[in-house]
This record gives C-alpha cells, structure tokens and sequence, in this order.
C-alpha cells in the first residue's frame, strides 16, 4: 500500500494555483522549493501568468511536457472537484490540498469533500487533506509547508495539527540532536488517512522515527495494524489530543476530529507498540531518545551524578516510574572506588563527591565500570557535565570534550543508552555539542532524561512483544453457538438471554457454572436434584427485564424446595409487578457461588475508533467509582491479558490482601483469551459484560453474564 | 529571630583561610568579590601572608580595626572550634562554614561539630552550614558560592545542594524572568536551620518569593510555622527530594538528611502555605509566575490560542489538573465575534483561526474581551506569538512588539495574572523580551504555563486560607482524661485500653458508642438491661492482646443472656490460650454499630520532623492497598478537615455511590477537630488510631479506637 505514495518523495512537483502574490501560498511554495534547491522539475500552473519567480507558467496540467510526481493544489474548495480530475488526467498520483471549507465547514463543505473523493477514485489520484498545512521532505528538498531553516534528519511527523508540527520543527532546530526527514499534515483525511501515511513511514529509510499528533483515528482499527508492523521497524511516539471532555470539544471545534476515550485509545495503542506520551513537551525528546540510543527492554538504570542533589531527584524521579536502581556489582564498586575519592558513593546512584572537579575524564572511567556491570541496563549521568570549563576552569574545556567523545563510543561498545542531563545543556558548550554529535541526547530538565529512559525500556519491551505476535486466529464459529444466535434474532431480540449467554460462552470452553432454566414450578424438584441440595440462586429470565434487582425478580441464597417454589413465584409475580407484559422465559436456577472471591469485571465493547476493545478491572467501586480500568484491543495475546492484570491501580488485591490468597491468574488469563476469540469468532456480539466474575484461588465463577448483538 | 540574621547582608565580610592559591576557595571569594564590587569591606585573613590580590590581609581577626559583620571560613573542619570562638570574641555575628567532616562524616566529625556548635554559642556567632557551597546576596554583590553573572532580582534560593542551586541560578540567567537576592547553602544545619533562614526571607525586602530545595527538615514543625507567617506576605515554592525509599537513601548518603514520608511532609507544608511543585523543572518557571502575577484564588482559566492544537493540549492539560474553562459570556462572545473571523471558536478555548495571522495586535483585543468577562480569573495564550515575525512576515514585528506591551498593561489593569505559551519562547524574539519586561511570564512547554497558573489558584487560596487562621486553642486538659491517663501509667502501661481512650475521647465531647465493662459473667445480665435486648459486640480488655480479632477475643452480633454467657466465657478462654498469663481487665460489650456505614480511619501520630499528623482515609482495602490517605498537621481548622474529605481519590464514596446516602461531612469535620485538640492537649498521646469509624448519613461510630502514650 505504501508503495502508492511514492509521490511524498516527488521528483516534480506541479503548483496550482501558482501566484505572483508574495503573501499567497501559491507564490511562497514556489519561492521555498527554489530558495532550498528542490531536485525535482517545479511547475507552476496559473492560465492567467506566463512566468512566476523566473519559471514558466502554465495554463493548465495538460499542457505540463512532462511527468508530474505531486500537486500542490493552492485554489479555493469550490476549484477542487475539477482540480483533482485535472490531476487524474494529467497521471500525477498524490495532491496536497490545503483549502478549507470542506466538512470540517459544514454541509455544503461535506458535500464539495464527497465530490473531491469521487474524483480522486475514479482517477486513482491519492490526496492529502483537504484543510492541511502541507508536507515537506527534506531529503529531496521539497518543503510545501514553508517552516523555515529544516535540519535533514531522521525524525517523521504526521499531525493533525500544523502548528503543533511548526512546534516540534522548532524546537529541533533549537534543542534538537536530529532533524527531520517527512512531515504530513493530515488535515481532514478525506482520502488519505493515520495508518496509510504510517505505514509510507515505516518503509521510508529515511525516517528512524514517527511522531503522530492526534485528536482522533478515524480508523484506529487499521493504525492499530499499521503500528503493530511500523513499531517492529522503528518506534512510532504519539501524543493523544482531546484526552478530556473538555479537550475533545476544543479539538471538535478544531477539526472535527472524532475523540473518543482516552483509557481505550493508550491501551490499545500501547498494546500495538506506540511510544504514547502524555505531555506536549516530552515529545521530541522521547522520539530522539527511542531513534538515536538501543532500546533495552528493561527497568534496571544507573545514575552517575556530581552532586547529592541531581541524584536523588533522579533517583526519585525514575523510581516513581516504575524503574529500578540495582546496586552495583562488588567488582563495579571496586573499580570506582579505585577511580573516586572515599567520600563517593558507590552503590547507585554514583556521586563522585569532588572526584570530577578537577578532572572531569574521570566521567567517562567511571561510566566504563558501570556500563560494564551486568547488571546495569541504562546509564543516567547528572548534573553539571558540559559545564566543567564554565564552573571550574577553562583548562578542562579540552578534557571534558574527550570525555564527551568517550561517553559517545560508550553506547555502540556496550549496546547500551547513555542520557546526560546537564544543567549546562541549553548552554551548548563545545563538550554538550559533542555529546550530541555522538549520539548522546543531553537535555537540561532530569524529569525529561528520565522520561526517556522510561520509554527506551517500555519500547525496548512492546518491540519483543509484537515481534513474538503470531497471526491471531477467531475461534471457529461453532453450530451451537450460531444457533443460539439465530434463534435469538429469530425472536427479534438484540440480546441474549443470560442462559443463552452462558450457553454461548460454554461451547466454546468456558468454564460457566451449572444452571437450569425452569419454565414451571413444577419442574424445581428435578433441578434440586440436578444441583444438589446447595444454597441457591434464582433470577427470572426475560428480555423485558434489564434490572433483575430492581424488580424483585432475583432470589438469593434459596434453600429447599419449598424456600424454591416460594421464590419462584415471588419472580413470577414480582416481574409481572414491575413490567406487567413482560414476556417470562422462565427461572434460572444455579447453586450460588462460592464465597470469598474478588469481584472482577471484564467487558467488550465495538470501540468507533479502534474496533473491539476489552475492559478488565476490580468489580463494585473500583469501576464505579475509581474508574480502574484498561483496555486492549482485541486479538489479545496472553501477555496483554498479563499485563492488563498487572496495570490496575488496585493490582494488590489480585495478590490477595487482608489474609486473602492470591486469585487464579492463569485461569483468568485463559478467561480472557477465550472471550477474545469468542468476540472475534462473533463480531455481532458488539457488547459483552461479565460483571461480576468472582475470582478464587483456584478458578472463577461467572456470576452474571450479558451479550448484546449488533 | 530575623534581626539576628542581619549578617547575611553584610557591609564588611572577612575571608578566614585568604590565600594566593587562585584554585581556592579563599582566594576565589576574594577575587568575586572585587570584580562584583561588593560595596563593603574585604578583610582577608591569614597568618602566612601580607596581601591578597591587592588588599592587606590580616594575621587574625582580632588585628582587623573595624566591625566585621560576616566570615566566610575556608579553613578545614579541624579549625573551626577556634575560628568560630576567635570570631565571637571579635564580635562578629555570623559565619560561613563552608568545610566537610562534620556530622556527615560520622563520630568523629560529630564530635567536632558539637565543640564549634558550643563556641558558637557561647559567643552568640550564628553559623552557616557547615559543608556548605556558601551563599550570596546579590543586593550587596556579596557572592560567597562563586556563581557567575548573577542577575540580582527578587528570587531567594533557601537550598540543601549546591548543585541544584546552581541549576536554578543557570537557568535563571538563561530562562528567567527575574534574577535573584539572596541564596543560602544550609549544609548541615549544625546551628541555622531552614526555618530561621525562612524568618529571614519573610522580612527580606529584596526578596519577592522564597525557593526551597529540601531533602529533609531537622525541625519541621518550626518550618511550617515559619511557612504559615511567610506564606501571608511572599510565596514559598518547595521541592521535597527523597520522596521514595530509593531517593532517600540517596538523600542521606549526600547530607545525612531526614527525609520522612512525602505524603507526610507535601500535606503539611501545603497546609502551611506552601507550594509544593513535584518537578524539578518546574521550580523557577513556577516561583517566578507566583512572583509576577496576582494569584486569585480560582480555578477558572480561558485560553486564547492561534491554532487548535495548543488550545486542545492546553485545555487538556488544565483539566486534568482540576482547572475549569468557563464558557465566555454573550456579551464577550458578541465582542470576540466583532474581532474574529467566521470560523474562529468563541467559546472558551477562543481559537483566532488565522485572524491573527496578518495583524497580531487582534491578540491584544482578544485578551481584553476575555479578562473583561467576570466569569474569567486567568488567561492563558498558547501558540505563535513572538514569532510572527519569523513566521509570517518580518513587518509584523513592531506590531507583535506593540501588542506585547498593551498585553502586558493588563495584569495590573484588571488584576488578573496572563501567561503566554509560544513555541518561539527559546527564541527571545523582541515581542518576548518585551512580555517578559512587562512582567508576563512566557513558557515554551504548554504544561509548564498550565502548572503555574494551576499554582496561581492554589496559591491564592491558600494565602487566603492562612491569613484567616486564628491562633489555635488546645483543650483545657479535663480532670477525667487526665486520670485515665494517669491510671495507665501507674498500672505501667504505654497504651490505653479501648474502653479508656473511649472515656477520654467522651471527656472531650466526642460521640462514643454506649459500652459497659463486664468484668465477670455475673454482670451480664445487668449490660442486657443497660444496652437494651439489641445485637451486641463483645471484646477482651487486655493489654497484653493487642490483635483481639487474631486470638479470637471478639464476638459479634450476639444476642440474648445465654449467647452472651457463651460468648463470655469464649472470650477468655480464647484470650489465654492465645497469651497464657494474658492480664484480663473484662470484657467489653457495646451494640452493634449500624450496617451501612462507609468505613473511615482517622489517625494521629507524632511525625520526627512535623510533629503531630492527623492522617484521613476510608478504611479496609483503601489504606491497606491503595494507600490512598492524606495528612495534616495539627492544629487543624475547619477548612483543613473538609480539605482532607475532598483529596482522597475514593472521595465520591464519602458523596454517597451505588444508591448510599453521602456520609455526613459536618460531623466528620466536627470529630476530626476535636481529636486535634485532644492530640494537643495531650502531647502524651504519641498515636491514636480511630480504625474503623463508620460514617453514616446522620454521623459516625467509633468501632475501634487506639492510643499509645508516649
């Protein structure tokens, strides 16, 4: 697919709409692509000019000689329809649209954007926008966005925003260790969308990593597929917009960009292998880091400071993010005592204690002892390196800028990241200069340092496991379980019934705890000796009643058989009280399930953005109230459904607290692998609730379960 | 107390330890203080020589002819016991100790501390430090720490690392907005400590907000005092390093400092006044918005922006961090619209859609529409500004320039504080440098603009909050408690037993459950008819159990004589067979509590640093597991406690969820009050330990209460 947008490394580039006007767009990108020597032929297009900028003009694409790669299209929306036929006619393949006024603008603006798309197909004209800042690609010098001054490198952007994409060009150019290769505004999306630029992305050599803005995916199903591929390749850092209520109605507002929730959106893009980070800030930094440095899929990092303080925010700051500061080895302690003055510590975090003071070379022999300790996984340097000559003396200006060269090597000999927070960093002395030529990113703020190491871990890590993702295969629809389906639709119902529901689930393995449906009073003695004489549970079983409790139409703990024919037609009559039509199927009788176990909740929902989702929390106020949830798309492997165990806030009290044994994970992963390709296998199922599941020791017990069907 | 600190802005400072050696620190401070031109008298001291750099230097102290207000000492550890007692008996009233090998070092050191400490005293000469990087006063060009190309202004710096002031100062020069007055190494506190220095910085003219990096505070609770007075006048920004088990231990390998609970310590010091900022990163950006701006105590912010993507991060991140956007009124809509073109959004984030883009001055227009609607307390612009001219057209600059200026006339117009967010901020474009001269701060990172205006409210609440704070009145200490107290400690016991800590609690007025102790199986029937025929509880009274559930010494929900004969004689047996020579005090028998309450801890223990914390949580699950509890120091007020119900993350359970009732605030507010007076009447009671307290829709039960004596 990718292959097909070949035209964002055009070789020649038409302009429609080519303008004298130095304040129109048709003027400027002219002026950009042959102030910055864009390879490629540039061919203005204007029937009213015959030379724009020393170039001829043409009166049309027809009457262009030759082949054209790309069209920037500069004409108003209402030119568009017959602007993209032209372009269709004329072979060109890709067009950058950057009018508004399409649905972002209303009806009219929908109807004009349904026209252009019409045009575009029947001639096989791929577009990007309309509504969009534009594109450049630095490595053929084919700027049609107009950010000044682009350093060439290996950072791609895609955004939904192009000033956010001005920000991120800016602050390269400022703090930045790498520059840009391609960047895309995808403006409405009309055509093209999130995952097919992706994946151009991904192929693309010169790109080592994607940053992606989003407000909304309007197919986060495809980028999620798109992501799983590309994040194998290179890593993909994306900063989701809208993540409040209050953000998606400022991004409605903007783009009209379809929102959605953020819980669903990071989990299942987390699961894909996306970088996601949640400040604007962090972004360009995390993506140099996850391209420039290997990518360990670990926790364990070592701090080198030249003072308490640094160190301890960094040793605060990286543990409450989850990582770890494993004490050095005694060989490693050894080395360093050998190098540093008795006042250092030598365990982790290192503080020279003065031992660089005068010497500030004695960085990169300590570095060498700790990157060489096994179990060292990550290297965080702090404080004031890069500003040795500034501090203390401008003889060790020279010294600290080998020691700068050496860190450098530092990070292909060990395979190992190294990251440098200096309070000099903004500073750029000749030795932070040279860090960064060496591949070592140096940022000033230790909260940034430690994000991205952070995320060199978290990626190293969702690389190994998409890399290990095996073809996901649905269930096989089994003749039961389509039965139950089709008689269901056969009653005009949208849902199952609960027994239906545990049918369902049942045939294809799950384990659901006996039950039997009793249409009579009369048949109860036989389900007392199909159950045994245990406490019981008995619910009414009608499509006209949603909530059971309410209604009276639950009895609990029922023992005996005449406590059974009372409850039974205590359902009966309560139901009929409560919903005087209701059609009743009849009584649900089921022993009651053990006591003792955790409530849990697992959920799936058809997601509009990113297909089917499953939710995984704590039952009871833990979903009500904390909102503890996560989220994965699904095929869900066994590791997601691990780590949605594991991401809970609440996590503990599947470990068991208060004497409690820790619940049954393996049998609850199995759950959730089985309700995953049960989901997959149905997607008419488009809403699946088992709420609550009480977790034990040993197993589980589905205690309601609700299938609702699309 | 602060008079006596009046040496740090010293007219006359000798330099103890003077020498040639250009790499030390006493010829360093010497050297600084020349070419900072330090308006007072330089007296260099040392035996071995006859001038430094110029200026004659002394034998000793005592042959200087004039009053020498401060020494900075640069001789080792060892001298310090005479060098602090030659400057007592020159009169000089502080010094400087800038030598390690002190209490850091260990029991040698310590020893050696204490001996200065003691001549220090003695002679009344205050000590800084010891193991201090020094200090300066940039009002007098004192520069004692040799940092260079100090901007004097209105930042104090009060910090436990060099390092990291040193980082507050780079970036300072690099970044700030202001400059700084006074910073303060407190080393080892050996004599000053931080809430001494705190005193000085409240009275400190020149000093316009205090910057405190804190590992650990020897004396806490005078520190929150000192906050609460400072706090009323000028802000006091913190950072609390050692936050984690992993950061503390860091922490005391530099300074051996105290680090204590974060939780601990972020609850007081807010409580206090305090802003407490979490990220290194952010310490000046937020110090310097607390300075500059007003702070209304609000949260209702509106956002202007160039382009959707800002305003979207923006809006976001304000609300995930509890600030409200508030719908602009008709009337500034109406106003806005007049200004704007169609497609601008005109709720609130106001998004200019490109009617800026050829005249910036519309931001100027915009802003005074939005802080002229009384429903907006703040405004934050996010995207372009100051880089219009490198944007769009280098014509705009005087425009930007101009706009900058009327924006920065009004903050104080209508006394509202403005932030500006602009992706050209590292830039210094002119328009920037003229926000910044006019006192709008102006942030590259969208969340660094949120954080200070999200401490902008905070801080005007809590100025507020503080200036209303009556002096705290403690109990008047009741004959009843006080022999209760008494009786224990003549029977040697460090607790109380339930039923006493119950009676003291009732001798202060707090609502106890009727109880009555048995104290042999006669009285039974006699509690019957006391407590009525109702479910009744029954627990041993016995020092020596502690865990009454564990050894099986509780017995619920029994009723009538017989079952509480046998749960009696239960009682006891079970009681000494889990602690064979347990002393047996009886029995207490109280009523069941009623269902349905929500389960509460509130606990007070005597914190090392802060003295005595009220802790407040929900019970079970949600202390045990989810740790989910707050702190503050006693006395608490009103506001305080009602504070504590809202800052738990379970807090809608105390609004009522799943159909309950909300629980009934007033008298929480009301119990948690009164157990602060009891804790400060009674120093005594090192721990109390209200576990669990049920809280229902027409007050509480105390089902268990605890207190340990001192």
């Amino acid at each position: 697919m990718s292959q097909s947008l070949s035209f964002l490394n055009p070789n020649s580039v038409a302009i429609i709409g080519a303008s004298k006007d130095p304040t129109k767009r048709g003027f400027r990108a002219i002026q950009t692509l042959l102030q910055e020597k864009f390879a490629g032929a540039i061919f203005p297009i204007n029937p009213k000019e015959t030379d724009i900028l020393g170039l001829p003009c043409h009166p049309d694409l027809d009457s262009v000689p030759q082949q054209i790669d790309l069209a920037l299209i500069c004409t108003p929306a209402r030119t568009l329809p017959s602007m993209v036929r032209a372009c269709g006619e004329k072979g060109v393949r890709g067009a950058v649209v950057l009018a508004g006024g399409f649905s972002e603008a209303g009806e009219e603006g929908a109807r004009l954007e349904q026209e252009m798309i019409t045009a575009a197909r029947q001639f096989g004209v791929r577009l990007v926008g309309p509504n969009t800042s534009g594109m450049f690609n630095t490595h053929k010098a084919c700027n049609l966005v107009g950010f000044s001054d682009l350093e060439p490198g290996g950072i791609g952007i895609l955004s939904q925003s192009g000033n956010m994409a001005l920000s991120l060009v800016t602050e390269g150019q400022i703090n930045g260790h790498m520059g840009f290769s391609t960047y895309i505004g995808v403006g409405n999306e009309a055509d093209l969308q999130f995952h097919e630029y992706l994946d151009y992305f991904g192929d693309d050599e010169q790109t080592k990593v994607v940053i992606a803005y989003v407000e909304g995916l309007k197919n986060g199903h495809a980028f999620l597929e798109s992501a799983r591929r590309v994040c194998r390749i290179k890593p993909v850092v994306l900063y989701k917009s809208g993540r409040t209520e209050v953000g998606q109605n400022t991004a409605k507002s903007h783009t009209g960009a379809l929102a959605g929730s953020y819980g669903v959106a990071r989990g299942a893009l987390q699961q894909a292998g996306v970088t996601v980070v949640n400040r604007s800030d962090q972004i360009l930094s995390v993506a140099e880091a996850l391209a420039l440095l290997p990518a360990p899929p670990s926790k364990r990092i070592a701090i080198l400071a030249d003072g308490g303080g640094h160190a301890t925010i960094a040793a605060d700051a990286l543990t409450e993010q989850g990582m770890q500061l494993p004490r050095l080895s005694r060989q490693t302690r050894e080395r360093l005592a050998a190098i540093l003055p008795p006042a250092a510590a030598l365990g982790n975090p290192v503080d020279v204690a003065g031992g660089t003071d005068s010497n500030p070379e004695v960085f990169a022999d300590c570095a060498e002892a700790i990157l060489d300790d096994p179990s060292v996984d990550a290297l965080l340097v702090v404080g004031l390196f890069g500003g040795y000559a500034i501090r203390f003396s401008e003889t060790l200006g020279p010294i600290e800028n080998h020691t700068a060269s050496r860190l450098g090597g530092m990070i292909e000999r060990f395979g190992k990241p190294i990251i440098l927070q200096s309070l000099y960093a903004p500073m750029r002395t000749e030795a932070l200069v040279t860090l960064r030529a060496a591949g070592v990113p140096v940022h000033e703020s230790v909260e940034t340092a430690v994000r991205c190491l952070v995320s060199l871990g978290e990626y190293g890590a969702a690389r190994a496991r998409i890399a290990a993702l095996e073809p996901a295969s649905a269930a096989e629809v089994n003749a039961a379980a389509a039965g139950i389906v089709a008689n269901a639709r056969s009653e005009g119902r949208s849902s199952l019934l609960e027994h239906e529901a545990q049918a369902l689930l049942k045939s294809y393995g799950v384990a659901v705890p006996p039950s039997v449906l009793v249409c009579s009073s009369g048949g109860l003695s036989q389900v007392r000796a199909q159950l045994g004489d245990v406490p019981l549970a008995m619910k009414v079983v009608s499509k006209d009643i949603l909530h059971k409790s309410d209604a009276g139409a639950v009895k609990l703990n029922v023992v005996g058989e005449t406590e059974m024919g009372q409850a039974y037609s205590a359902i009966v009559e309560n139901s009929l009280a409560y919903r005087a039509n209701a059609e009743i199927k009849g009584v649900l009788v089921s022993p009651m399930a053990r006591k003792g176990g955790v409530e849990i909740i697992i959920g799936v929902t058809r997601d509009p953005q990113f297909g089917p989702i499953m939710m995984f929390g704590l039952g009871g106020i833990f979903v009500e109230v904390l909102k503890d949830v996560v989220f994965r798309s699904l095929p869900l492997t066994a590791i997601d459904a691990a780590e949605m165990l594991d991401e809970i806030k609440a996590k503990a009290i599947l470990g068991g607290v208060r004497g409690a044994p820790p619940v049954d994970r393996e049998a609850l992963i199995e759950l959730m692998l089985r309700i995953s390709q049960v989901c997959l296998a149905h997607p008419e199922i488009v809403e699946l609730d088992l709420n609550p599941i009480l977790g034990y020791a040993d197993g589980y017990a589905l205690v309601d379960a609700r299938m609702i069907l699309g």
